[in-house]
């Protein structure tokens, strides 16, 4: 936990009580005393610092100042096949890490039916992969998610709604990660879309394509998904400092 | 398993014949037939195709055509600060996956001294681990894993042996991703240095950087090791690529 992650109802004229997990790691963990100061962010807000005003028994009581919004230049939404629910879950977790705004989980033709019932695609149990991120990277952005159980209503209903350039991870496709349609202006949104381990079907590769997403190749080594996310996630944010305006 | 990798010694007269885990992969998940062919490669060796020409039992008999040696035109030695056990495993895995020809596996005065005694580090278990990952990224090259449990001797004495362009990840370094010394020439070597979850120590980055290493920071965010090895990977390869001659 590098950053203490509050909710905006649990700040209080300038302060926050809290137990439970966030009193634990400040007190086990952390060791603080009163006066210390530890990083805070509020969810979706700013971050600032906190400090120790009085420790008792469970309860940590904080006096918060806020100082600035944490700054992001580059706007990813991931469209990703839903992957199995262990894999799910580190991908949540390591591309809110990485920065990822929005997550779409999608059906495909290689996605198996049952992991839409999967325990791990709770409201709860997806908000703490994305706050454990969160606090990972000091950010405070909470990315939406949102599921999408058949293919063709989302790719005909949702994707035309989404605003930014599209871009699907094919190994067969034309293009590659060097011809990536990323111009680094400023405020720039891209949508990633990665398959399941098996790939997008033909079909949905088209469907994608007809919508002006690019296709490329990542190259010939086959990765699995959750190295697929993350490798791509950094390229895209190197491509856009590399040519950055 | 996108590749099926033999011993070279298993190869007798353009034959293989296998049982245990391989045969059960090709009887039970790729459900061959006699005639069908799989895409083979030796360790250290080269790929190429092998023609089922019978099964009886649990033992899968093939012909094995060996077409060409994998290519790979940058060559990345990993030197790693000893993650925790379960991490080790994730990240030797993934890193094979993405092309790393050796790994160091070395003491910081953030490592905890016990991880140099886990199970996990047993030769065959190491080997299990790079196995699956060349078999994933269907190369047959199995990098060389060497262990330091002390950083001294292996700062003064293996370093100056190793071959390449040093890069040191650290948040505070003067350097940037953009800044990397990466010349994109055919064959060129890197020795990237990734530290503990808390960084390398003062002395530790002032001793990779006396010896001509790279120091640069991955940005604001903070990521967990096996995120980071991922991530700069994929940036180096993406890099190389950009920069190719």
């Amino acid at each position: 936990m590098n950053l203490l992650l509050i909710e905006p109802a649990e700040l209080v004229v300038g302060e926050v009580s809290l137990t439970g997990r966030r009193s634990e790691h400040l007190r086990k963990v952390l060791k603080v005393v009163p006066g210390d100061t530890v990083r805070v962010g509020v969810v979706q807000g700013q971050v600032g610092t906190g400090r120790v005003l009085a420790i008792d028994g469970e309860l940590v009581r904080l006096a918060v100042e806020l100082t600035h919004q944490p700054v992001c230049d580059l706007h990813i939404e991931l469209i990703l096949a839903l992957p199995r629910p262990i894999m799910l879950q580190r991908i949540l977790k390591q591309a809110t890490v990485l920065g990822v705004r929005r997550f779409h989980l999608i059906r495909s033709r290689r996605v198996e039916k049952s992991f839409f019932h999967s325990p791990v695609l709770a409201p709860d149990k997806i908000r703490t992969f994305l706050l454990e991120g969160m606090e990972q990277a000091m950010d405070t952005w909470l990315p939406e998610v949102s599921i999408h159980p058949q293919f063709k209503p989302f790719v005909e209903d949702v994707l035309p709604t989404l605003n930014g350039q599209g871009l699907i991870a094919h190994p067969d496709a034309d293009g590659t990660l060097v011809g990536l349609p990323v111009s680094g202006v400023a405020g720039q949104r891209l949508l990633l879309a990665v398959g399941p381990e098996g790939g997008w079907s033909d079909y949905e590769l088209q469907r994608f394509l007809d919508q002006g997403f690019y296709g490329f190749t990542m190259g010939s080594r086959i990765l699995h998904v959750d190295t697929a996310v993350v490798s791509l996630l950094a390229q895209l944010q190197l491509l856009y400092d590399l040519r950055k305006r």
